[in-house]
């Protein structure tokens, strides 16, 4: 088979390759070819036996949609997005990326699809900012959109395009809204919600790390493995039982902040949890109060997607990923 | 002040100019200017003093946004649309006009408000065409988003924008999900709801009308006259407590096949519903079965807006409005 994947230089988006490069397509299927494009050239998977095209490109720009399924990949995951900060900071940008360029790949498949009948799976990030405050402790599958950001909105709008796009027939489309994915691998970067992976990534490799929020904050979390497996699943299971719902709020742990040291105590001892330092930063405070804190994903799990049962099993698998086993 | 309304030749577009030149601006505003766009050019209201400039525009086409706000109009209500069956039968035209026109006439306002400032009220027509089954039997104020037409696709991501223009402050939108409006005065069309008003428009001129579906099928309406109310309701009240929630389904008044039939009996007598032919229709049945059956507005309604409590107060609207209040 042949995948695409934009986004594919992004922390999932590799991780992502390199599993298909190791495990084989979804459902085991051998894999051909993968297209990996992203706005900076991805890079090749290690031991990949398959062609791999490698491509930096404007996502959004006139023509680049028909290129990248000009070979008719059987499989698009759709991961490139401009994130939240950016999108809220840049509105062109946003909308450019996340609705222009998105509804772009969609109108390129349905182009395909009446000259051949093309019909790919479409594998489309979303993301649970689609949810904004107020909303109840636990968020239910029929709860409804209100983002509170713009890259919450173009989320939300590329969600009904895919229903829409779908329904027509044009692709088999499926959303996932992904958790705040946790730990994420790499430097500290200046999202609002980059201490939930920082109180967890420096304390386990002795460095030190600011809690910008008390410990009674609840989130919604799931490991770059498991998002990885959310992927894998949703290219792999029959559609037909979804109807015209395509987007899935997708599994996660939910846990307090004090949940989450407690875990990391678990694991790695009180010389970790001592590098984490309170600084309690109010305007992290106020975005953060509008983020949901829990959901009840029955859906997702209905059909079969998992993930982490606990925030123990969320620092063990960093610890496997990343750090060799080792802490 | 200054009034824009696009789809003005339409029915509610019509109704909706004509009460403005006869009341007033909401609150009682005067209006000095009616500018006034559909694809054939809308007729100027009877009687109206200020300036009527009425123009034949396809509001999609380069340069129509910024032309239609380029005298900064106060109040922008915005009808124009591709209906459901048509953007249905073609795609690309309902998404030309219901996404794109629309988004055009947000983004114009954008540049606008870049400029100078200008930031004006914004009231969209929106469509209970929002919502698809399966649901439950009474749809709250919180429930989810799942448009089982293009024309809803459509509806729902104009929602989105508009709430994101209003969040970030480029204008000031409130969106409405109108109920199915009943009774439409003048000839039948081809809608598959189109009996919903042919069963009482008909018999109450003495002509035949026909029930394509069974007596127990249960929908959402509400009058013209009620719609004019909720445009200029929504044109006038303050929207700061709508908070970032700008889309709002309407008030109606939930009534089955036979509740309609009935209340066309207290108002005009069995010679009026032995006018009702009852043929039905497969097709039509399973389009309807797909359609909301009743409504909790209660967000609406503690806003203010109201609509008939029964189906004997739109029949007698319709009696009063279109025929001279003689049956």
């Amino acid at each position: 088979m042949h995948i695409l994947v934009t986004g594919a230089a992004g922390m999932i988006g590799r991780k992502l390759t390199e599993n298909f490069a190791k495990f084989g397509g979804p459902g085991g299927r051998a894999i051909e070819a993968l297209t990996l494009i992203d706005v900076a050239e991805p890079p090749a998977p290690a031991g990949f036996a398959g062609e791999t095209v490698a491509r930096a490109a404007d996502i959004a720009a006139p023509g680049v949609a028909e290129a990248m399924i000009a070979g008719r990949p059987d499989l698009v995951v759709h991961l490139a997005a401009i994130v939240s900060g950016e999108a809220e900071a840049d509105f062109d940008k946003g909308y450019r990326i996340n609705l222009d360029a998105t509804r772009a790949l969609f109108e390129a498949i349905r182009a395909a699809n009446a000259a051949d009948g093309y019909r790919p799976r479409v594998v489309f990030a979303s993301s649970i900012a689609v949810f904004g405050a107020p909303f109840p402790e636990k968020i239910g599958d029929e709860f409804f959109l209100t983002p509170l950001t713009s890259y919450g909105t173009q989320k939300a709008i590329a969600e009904l395009l895919l229903s829409d796009y779908s329904r027509r027939g044009f692709l088999d489309g499926i959303g996932l809204r992904l958790p705040t994915i946790c730990v994420r691998p790499g430097k500290p970067n200046k999202a609002a919600s980059g201490f939930f992976s920082g109180i967890i990534r420096e304390p386990l490799v002795g460095e030190a790390a600011v809690l910008p929020v008390g410990e009674d904050v609840r989130h919604w979390h799931a490991s770059p493995r498991s998002a990885v497996g959310f992927f894998r699943h949703a290219a792999e299971i029959d559609l037909t039982a979804l109807g015209a719902r395509r987007n899935l709020t997708m599994p996660g742990c939910s846990a307090t902040v004090g949940d989450q040291i407690a875990a990391l105590e678990r694991v790695a001892g009180k010389r970790a949890t001592a590098l984490i330092r309170r600084e309690p930063d109010p305007a992290i405070e106020r975005i953060v109060a509008g983020w949901p804190r829990d959901f009840d994903a029955r859906r997702a799990e209905s059909l079969g997607f998992r993930a982490e049962a606990s925030f123990d099993e969320i620092v063990r698998a960093h610890v496997e990923d990343e750090l060799g086993g080792k802490v």
